[in-house]
């Protein structure tokens, strides 16, 4: 049997778990990809059905989710906001009410800046069914579960580690914060030392960083800021190179593209990957823009765990959800 | 074992049923009820499939069916035509056949007018598994099972209680005839007696309106047109306020918009509310227009039951599809 | 249990499996085709996902597909690469690497002149799950498993029947050329003698036409091109008349379609049915365009087996996932 403590909790940022919760939610992943790789059945949420809402579209969360209540005995539903009729007058209220009333749990995914992450609260408040974060313009909460297994798979305690996190230049559209803003909240819990390196327009929300540093603090972990791209591979254990769009600064589409553009060279290559630890690996959510992002290279090579980290998305969401739903 | 003796039957109108078939399927939709609360398997659909086919967008009854399906142990495919190959050259007639080969019910939402109900007696006439309506041009049979279970499960025994079904304005789009024709064909059959209210340019279907008086005389129970909004709260036990377009008036969108908006006050506030008996209770299918159909205060007050009736829509539909499939 | 030679296999093209491969599957096909007859369980791939990523719409494809996953106890995941992130810099690699590591197969229709079949290739070479073809610009090996399946269960020993497969004119949109090809290269394997009717223009790709030939001649069968329509249906045991486009010959749509409109006259009757034998049946793979391709007298007639032929899509492709996935 699946413990039961956290049966009809919410996850919309790790920030509301504790550590310990967090590490019953961690044993149940590795529990479930045993099981799921010795072929054992794992009918925990037999029947039970998850509601996805997808504002923005997805493929590995979307199938992550689907798959993994499938391998869980229940049955994932994906929606749309233009096939529902939250267009026609149908507020978060009603949604979450009715919702509550049939299946067992509510994912929503919903960046849209300033937006998404109240939406999620508001569904929240009126559901009374959890409801998880599968990516809103603050936190991408499950990204980093996995990212978190994936580190500790490879390195054991995690403590002392150093996690680079780092902007990419990827000018074709852009991106939200919730992936480095998840990132560099939950890694100092574990003792994890991050370094955030941006170009200064790239800030982060500040009560975020804020809170990412007294995280760290309490953790007896570091927590720096640079503007110096190759800071966050110098001597780093797992780095994470990717692009997000200057949204603190700018919420204008034409402008923060520009602003994307000032810095092409915030790129990974093989030259950033040498300065990191012998065993540094690369990891990336995907999809990556690739030739902006990091060169093929990279991220088909031996430092790259991108497969193993989009893997641990389907286990960690399941045991996210066998232990809430 | 679910009663077998209406398994392969259609369920386009109420009226097509007797009133005994009705009430094995309300005993049965309590079970499932009960069943569900208490946490009892229901696997009565294993492995079936029921294809959902959506001409018309819906948050409410594709999420019923689809979790009714899975708590039954089988899945519900959900098609929209613009996806399927209805348009290239796909009939009815093929349609139906091949879906009675594969899988084992065919649920349609079909609301143009003129065209859905002839389409889905087209596909039933073809198809060897039971035709479900999911609400037509004509009907909404599965909406107002719903509401039946609701007013049975508040009041006990409905003989002589009264249901005000008033139109409402909400001038943001055109709606069906179904709900109000399907109330008035069916509650008055278990002695309800209903008062339906609108403006004379928004009159039912004649032929309906004769049916239902029908019913109603056969019953002992009565059936009256007003074109008072009031006269369907006073004295009443349960009200349902719904907006529905003119279109047995004219079939003109600009037209029928422009005549929703002679009558703005045709919306359901405190001191309608106030009109009926003391225990008397709002209904609505949602989506309600909040503020044009009915003022937040009531919809979200105590004498509001609408998710209590958005949630026996599961349990009505997981009793006629175990029944029927 | 499920024979287990052939987990983890490719079904790209027939030509890629072995006759005693087919001979396994048809089968198998026949002894879940009996089992769904009789009501008998058939949970062979519980839990499992299969991901079917559609690039052009389908009706009966999905939901077979969906409908065979759920009654083999697994789940079908229906995905649109306008959904997905294929259009954000996701490319085979990575969607084929990722799916490998949630599910357990991956179905992908993807009719683009050219691109279709490079694109299933560049899949199956990173999956290490099995790739299952729902239609390419190549290939429709599905359909033809269901084809054949159909004719031997109307005429036993299939060893010397003859099969025309004939090109219809139907000027509202270009087909691809996966059907007549996939029947070509694997009807011969069976011993049946096949003659391809088709006007100059709309010749198949050229190595399809080779193979088709050697194929026959290993099998002591014969394959006849002619461009006479009814050559096709003389002496004819069955006969599939069917549109496709000129696409060897060109490739520009507005010139394909005018093309198309240059054959009128070859459109499948009640004259061209009395031609074959007593017995013959009429096929198509459906939808058909009814009063170009074919006369509703035809095909609503009594030598059309269009149906059966389309159930037994549900029956091949449920014995290809149990076997390989």
């Amino acid at each position: 049997m699946v413990d039961s403590s956290l049966r009809g909790r919410d996850f919309i940022s790790t920030q509301d778990w504790t550590l310990d919760e967090l590490e019953t939610l961690f044993t149940l992943a590795q529990v479930l990809k045993a099981d799921k790789r010795e072929g054992r059945p794992t009918p925990h949420l037999l029947a039970k059905t998850l509601y996805m809402i997808f504002f923005d579209a997805s493929t590995r969360t979307r199938n992550s989710f689907e798959t993994g209540m499938t391998q869980l005995g229940g049955h994932a539903i994906y929606l749309s906001p233009d096939k529902m009729q939250i267009s026609h007058g149908e507020n978060a209220r009603d949604t979450a009410n009715v919702l509550s009333r049939y299946g067992d749990g509510i994912a929503i995914r919903h960046c849209a800046y300033g937006e998404g992450n109240d939406y999620l609260n508001d569904v929240a408040t009126h559901a009374s069914i959890p409801l998880l974060n599968m990516q809103c313009d603050r936190y991408h909460p499950c990204q980093i579960l996995a990212d978190y297994l994936t580190i500790r798979e490879r390195f054991g305690n995690t403590q002392g580690l150093k996690l680079g996190v780092a902007w990419t230049s990827a000018p074709n559209y852009v991106r939200p914060l919730s992936v480095p803003q998840s990132l560099i909240l939950m890694m100092p819990r574990f003792g994890i030392d991050v370094t955030l390196a941006y170009p200064p327009e790239f800030k982060l929300m500040p009560d975020i960083e804020a809170l990412a540093q007294a995280n760290a603090e309490a953790a007896d972990a570091t927590f720096e800021i640079t503007h110096d791209f190759e800071d966050a591979f110098r001597d780093a254990d797992a780095v994470i190179p990717k692009s997000w769009g200057p949204l603190v600064t700018t919420q204008d589409t034409k402008e923060g593209l520009g602003l994307i553009e000032k810095y092409p060279t915030w790129r990974c290559g093989q030259d950033q990957m040498r300065l990191g630890k012998e065993h540094m690996i690369y990891m990336h959510p995907l999809p990556a823009d690739r030739g902006r992002e990091v060169t093929d290279e990279v991220i088909d090579g031996p430092q790259s765990v991108v497969y193993d980290e989009a893997e641990n998305r389907l286990h960690v969401q399941k045991a996210l959800m066998a232990l809430t739903m």
